[in-house]
């Protein structure tokens, strides 16, 4: 659909602050993080508290040994990823959070995080907190090119 | 509503061909892969072609300056997540594809993964093809506890 005029660009850059700002209401996200098997995501539910992600997963469960096992090596580093998309529209965004990731082990920081009152998407017993502290905040606004 | 009843076991694995009927149609999907600052996660409009993912993504894009790098280290793994989640139920699905990504560079595969017709969802000019060969795929489905 050449007209002549120069291509507008598609993607635009979010600042930290419009970042936090789209990702700030909770719902679904994904998880990125390398386990026993390699590079896994998952969608899991998450709130936002404190400027931290903050969501539950099964004790036992593979996800909570994947962490387990990597929370152990340290600091942990693992990859958040939100996003509203409509895909009919080709319009949307998306927010990449990096940063490292921890169980919420103390009595003190359990009862701060219980209060973003996170629900599992998979519903059932979950009795873990995963707190990811962002290191590094990026997002991308796509419009339909005009 | 403990009502005496074992709960159900909300996480139901999925085997392969269920998977790969899931992810048949397309559409969004999320990309991660280890990029220059570390892991990363964005949405890709995907197509399946010949039991392989194939997405666009634009020349000397940032995605595709990570890609190239470490396409360039030999067999670059990447991860594949597709899912479909209702937040309200608490039901959905969701897939992961781990496999090799690698750029569609030869005239033949050119013209076979054209065939698929995956459009970007960032819109513009995208001239790149990416395919993800898969290696292990597995997927979930989630219920609302009965």
């Amino acid at each position: 659909m050449s007209d002549g005029t120069p291509p507008r660009e598609p993607l635009e850059h979010l600042d930290e602050a419009e970042c936090l700002r789209l990702i700030a209401p909770g719902g679904i996200g994904r998880l990125a993080y390398t386990g026993r098997y390699g590079l896994t995501v998952l969608p899991v539910n998450y709130a936002m508290h404190e400027g931290t992600i903050v969501f539950r997963t099964a004790y036992d469960s593979p996800t909570d040994q994947d962490l387990r096992t990597g929370i152990a090596d340290a600091e942990y580093k693992v990859a958040f990823e939100i996003d509203d998309i409509d895909p009919g529209a080709r319009a949307g965004w998306s927010v990449l959070v990096q940063g490292a990731a921890h169980h919420v082990e103390s009595a003190d920081e359990r009862a701060s995080v219980q209060a973003a009152a996170v629900e599992p998407w998979a519903g059932g017993e979950r009795e873990l907190f995963v707190r990811v502290i962002p290191t590094r905040i990026t997002g991308r606004r796509v419009r339909r090119p005009g």
